[in-house]
């Protein structure tokens, strides 16, 4: 087996000899600055890492790798636009760098190119990739839908909030690690097994952001802390507050949340408070470890060796304990 | 063989029964709304009539016929918003009726959906299908970058306009007929003829758009007579106008289309009598000429009936002779 760290650098060195610009330039050239941007690389290591483990030449999984990389990028550009972003990766957004027309129709263009990624695959495979590819594509699309939908909902619950984050970030991871299992010729079984790790591991990973987002360390963690309360979001933190809180508890969130105040510090401040108070900070590190657990309960059950289920559950608990 | 009109309604019913709305309503009502909106239905008919010509039940080709319709539609919502258009079919556009966040997702939606109507073929015919499907939807985004890119440039020559609307229009038109040959088993010789009429019908269909714009009958063509005109739009007129034109009929254009006057009325008279003059009105009448000649000369080593020959060819004379 190989390490994360020569997947990454493997899946970039492929990255760059693949995506070169062409004509018409304006259409190409943000495809090209985006998938540039940098980033974890965390869902194509996945396909390469899973091809491995089901017992594949690695490489044979690049194809794939990059067209979950391409559609994930995708995703970002056009969420970007919708979600009015001005950032990316501490870059310009494709909409900021260019405008907003250029951002759709480039984003289109990457979700076509991803499925012709596909072609480099004989026709069975090709079949099986491209329609697990279209079922996890369209429940991203459900799932910013419905991300969006919660913005003027006040009545969201913590299961819709869950199906949500699997939809919009944990079917993609899953499909990730799925596609590994298919270009390896895995069994159903074992292909459907992958996708659950993959699956709870991407909800997991999702709550985490959420936590981190409050919690994290503001000397390790990539991002403002408490972006997600000063923009007002229905996170995990503030669905769970609302659920488990004090109705006094639960009229200072709801009223925090409906302001926008100048002091935005004391904002964070006594949101994360309430937060620690009402139970939900404990309540999202109890369902963060259900989701681990449930992601390595499936490990017991994979038809592949044990030293590569301790590196599947080592790779699961590094990415619990990033702080970043 | 059936009837244009028999393909119509059988197309129309295959599409009402199985576009449906679905959860998250604003991502799939959208879809809904954008394909219960009517059109000629053009391309559909063509797959399912290529299909039959082809000795096949037009029957096999519905879900072919839905792919094709639903990715057209997919670029008109998707082009709306770039165009900032207010109307589509005397309707609303999806961005005007919903937003623009909406047109994008749902149109991201129906990319996929269209590709997942390609599963219900066996794997082979999946994969000529899909691949046909990714090389033509790409092809329509470069058309739609170089029509955006022609807005600000002056120097567009009649060559480049060609080349955008065979990628814009006509490969689409030709995809939708190769399809049908992919379904029927044509041969690969077949599958690429009626691929080249498809294409050269689309560019002379194009091509008589522009002209119709400018000089079709304000009693029964569908839209403002002179529309183009009025948006300043360089279509093969303007392009042969600025080519052929004397220094002054060059320098008229010129001026005409860089203002835009109060007095819209006068502005396409004169626009048209230059038109005329110059001899671009001819000059595009004569290329309209040409690429139906060149579509209906693929006829004659098609490997079909004289009596299937005819029928496409009464097809391709009967587009050409509408004044809609």
């Amino acid at each position: 087996m190989h390490s994360i760290e020569q997947y990454r650098e493997e899946f970039i060195t492929h990255l760059e000899q693949k995506v070169g610009t062409r004509e018409p330039k304006k259409l190409y050239d943000p495809i090209v600055y985006i998938l540039g941007l940098g980033g974890k690389r965390l869902r194509p290591v996945l396909t390469l890492m899973t091809t491995e483990i089901f017992g594949t030449d690695y490489k044979k999984a690049l194809h794939a790798a990059l067209a979950i990389e391409v559609f994930h990028n995708f995703s970002l550009v056009h969420d970007d636009i919708m979600d009015d972003a001005p950032l990316r990766r501490g870059q310009r957004t494709v909409h900021e760098k260019w405008d907003i027309n250029t951002g759709i129709l480039s984003g289109d263009a990457m979700l076509i190119l991803a499925y012709q990624l596909f072609e480099n695959y004989p026709s069975d495979t090709f079949r099986e990739l491209a329609e697990l590819f279209s079922k996890t594509a369209l429940e991203v699309c459900e799932g910013q839908q419905y991300d969006m939908d919660f913005e003027t909902r006040e009545d969201v619950t913590v299961p819709e909030y869950l199906h949500m984050i699997e939809y919009k970030t944990a079917v993609l991871v899953a499909a990730a690690m799925k596609m590994g299992g298919i270009i390896a010729g895995a069994s159903l079984k074992d292909q459907n097994l992958i996708y659950e790790f993959g699956k709870n591991l991407g909800i997991a990973f999702q709550l985490q952001d959420d936590y981190l987002d409050a919690f994290g360390d503001p000397k390790t963690f990539g991002k403002q802390v408490g972006g997600d309360i000063i923009e007002n979001k229905k996170t995990i933190l503030y669905l769970s507050a609302l659920q488990l809180g004090s109705a006094e508890e639960q009229k200072e969130i709801l009223d925090l949340y409906s302001i926008q105040p100048q002091d935005v510090a004391e904002k964070i401040k006594t949101v994360k408070t309430v937060f620690i108070s009402s139970g939900a900070a404990k309540h999202t590190k109890t369902e963060i470890g259900n989701y681990t657990e449930k992601a390595f309960e499936v490990l017991n059950v994979l038809n592949i060796s044990d030293e590569k289920k301790a590196m599947l559950k080592q790779f699961g608990e590094n990415l619990m304990k990033r702080k970043v």
